[in-house]
């Protein structure tokens, strides 16, 4: 009787775990996720600024695993753990596991502040990423017949929040669009219309890289007119405005939160392992200190070794998915478990046009040679052939045409009604023309 | 001062009367709709079986306008037309028009049979496909862990009504989808676990065409196995059974309705004109009869010529907008304004892979011919360079791979729950572990 070992979530680590299982016939495995696609998450700030079609950073989970024969897949929410049965509780029913891999992976942190999660935007999932694509294009198409004119700078004020790479892809992405293509959109409006504010609540954006990198793209930033705010923590929202701690208040319509993840609300479901931020506290091996059948990687991993936690990034998920698989193997057949460790390859952001910062191997690299890598790196990574074809036509496509092709509003955003009162050259509105 | 044109809807016909009037210094014009995009609705049948992104048929009306000096966009619904003051009452506020030229086109008509507008699928919006799509995957999802008999028969039974283009390839692209892709992707399943039924309420399908092509078609969509029936009327529906005339309840979970089309609810507020299945009466010219500033083209038109009225499709649509544009400028200059007179360029449907009928300048064609100049045709149709390309790629893509890669489900469709008890090989539910 093969090993049971049911995986929940197929983002990186689930689905390195999975790989790492598939086509052994002592085990088999059920990978279950709420969506049938795996997302590929580094690229969402590219969905949300029109860049790419969300369909193009997804890819169904059915067709990753048709040649792992032992490997199962199950579209449901799990809505439970019950750990002395072994079962995993799931809108489709219970199932019994031998070994459990949690790879459910984190959600949006929004730190519990006032309006900010109601108000704010995350950009965690692919319906975040179409959700903000919206709402931004709508503001544009509110404020072309807004004549107020406070109203009309809210609208066309872009806060982001969190200067990890998450935030200064989405600043410089904000911005080229706004640049390159909504100019030309919208015959009156021009940059110097649009503010578009990073916020940092430390001293230093993309905190993971050399200070040498921080300081160019700071620099690549504030030249393309991004206005960086370091020290600089939001403490509440509301539609219409961003409030800072100094009590400054932002007139703003749009509030793009990328300022930290917390582990998923099935996390808390082990409360013993509960640590900060929502995660769960692991052996070295990333089994459950109490648990020798449940094992945690990914965002949702804390490993209790004293020393920094690990980052909550893509390359973490993956080698973890592969230890843990290795790991229930290893128990499975008598043998000891192995530690964790991360093995860093590097990290990199992009802010634009021929303009990224990297740190490969310990060499840094930035400017035309670093997002050049970035885009080969991004692109490899994408799962599907077809995937990685028409992402990189799209990308040459907004680049050669200085275009973004994608900005279609798939869903009326809900917006403040406009306050449209300015009469259109041509178009005397019929408000004014009765005075 | 120039003539104010307002344009309701960006589709077809709106779209070609504001390049009519285009840079046109006589003429100042706003093009209303209340999507920022341009749909191509012929394809959206593929949207809906995976075969193709949303947003590859979809097209920024900003970016097709913006060559044209002369023309605004601005996106609203339109609330109401006040023709006595020459008014438009949009969502954003009233304009006031000198001529107005609806071209709000048509939504699904449902013929007010019990049940079908609501639990029926329509074909009509990028919106109708996206969710179609969303149905057809969540179902298959939910038939791979289904156990009861009776219920999986009807989640894996489809039902496409109407046989004229939209109905044919619709059938045609769902045996397709499952056939090459989800029976690979479902080990378990194969074609003879699922039904797909045509049906149609007159003797014959793809009635523009001539009855040699009628039968090369029907007896394509016999040899795949879809189950056509011809004289077959559906009289009611709920979310789990079609009714049909006779009185047969046939079980399926998806009623997918392509059996006509009628005027947008806005042709309710010009009575006067309007006529069966909610289209608006034009004399020969286009315009209305007691109203010299008020044009209707494409769908919503309904010339009153004592003959058989025009077929609502795009061919018909575009060359009005160009005749009801000429017309206007025709008018205001004092000349006389002509009567429209469709050229017929042709007609097709493609069934599926090398399998199309074709009508074009009186020649028929059927079979690997027919298809590759439907492709063609639906290729070069297309707006945009970029839309061009990715379709290109995505079917060069489907047809070597046997693909539909878009098969993701980008909202949890509203499905009846699945009754869950089938234990999985190699996973004993909890359920029977504990009988």
């Amino acid at each position: 009787m093969p090993t049971k070992v049911i995986i929940i979530g197929a983002g990186f680590g689930g689905l390195r775990a999975a790989r790492t299982l598939a086509n052994n016939d002592h085990v088999d495995v059920l990978l279950i996720d709420q969506h049938n696609f795996h997302c590929f998450q580094p690229l969402l700030y590219q969905v949300a600024t029109a860049g790419l079609e969300p369909e193009q950073i997804a890819y169904p989970v059915r067709a990753i695993i048709r040649r792992w024969q032992n490997v199962r897949f199950l579209m449901a929410r799990v809505e439970g753990i019950d750990r002395s049965n072994r079962t995993v509780q799931t809108t489709c029913g219970a199932f019994e596991y031998d070994h459990l891999i949690i790879a459910a992976g984190g959600r949006t942190n929004f730190f519990n502040l006032p309006g900010v999660a109601e108000h704010g935007f995350g950009l965690k999932t692919l319906a975040d990423a179409e959700r903000l694509r919206n709402h931004i294009l709508t503001t544009f198409e509110r404020a072309a017949y807004e004549d107020d004119k406070q109203r009309l700078k809210a609208m066309r004020t872009f806060v982001v929040v969190g200067g990890g790479p998450t935030g200064v892809e989405m600043a410089g992405a904000l911005y080229e669009l706004v640049r390159n293509v909504l100019t030309r959109d919208y015959r009156d409006l021009n940059m110097n219309d649009v503010r578009i504010i990073l916020l940092e609540a430390t001293d230093q954006i993309l905190a993971m890289l050399p200070p040498q990198l921080q300081r160019k793209a700071l620099k690549r930033l504030e030249q393309m007119g991004v206005e960086v705010r370091l020290n600089t923590a939001v403490v509440q929202a509301s539609d219409t405005t961003v409030e800072l701690k100094d009590g400054t208040q932002i007139p703003s319509y749009t509030l793009i939160w990328a300022a930290g993840i917390r582990g998923v609300e099935l996390a808390n479901t082990l409360e013993d392992a509960l640590v900060r931020g929502g995660r769960l506290k692991v052996r070295s091996d990333l089994r459950l200190a109490d648990d020798p059948h449940v094992w945690i990687i990914g965002d949702l991993a804390f490993i209790d070794s004293g020393t920094q936690p690990l980052p909550q990034v893509a390359p973490v998920a993956i080698q973890q998915g592969a230890t843990a698989a290795r790991n229930i193997l290893a128990q499975e057949s008598g043998q000891a478990t192995t530690g964790f460790t991360y093995v860093d390859r590097g990290t990199m952001a992009t802010i634009g046009r021929h303009a990224a910062v990297a740190r490969i191997f310990g060499i840094s690299l930035w400017g035309y040679p670093a997002w050049l890598i970035w885009l080969v790196v991004h692109l490899m990574s994408l799962i599907g052939f077809r995937n990685r074809v028409v992402v990189l036509i799209n990308w040459a496509y907004n680049y050669i045409f200085y275009e973004r092709a994608v900005r279609i509003i798939t869903r009326p955003a809900v917006q403040p009604e406009a306050n449209v009162l300015q009469s259109q050259p041509g178009f005397t509105r019929a408000v004014e023309a009765s005075k």
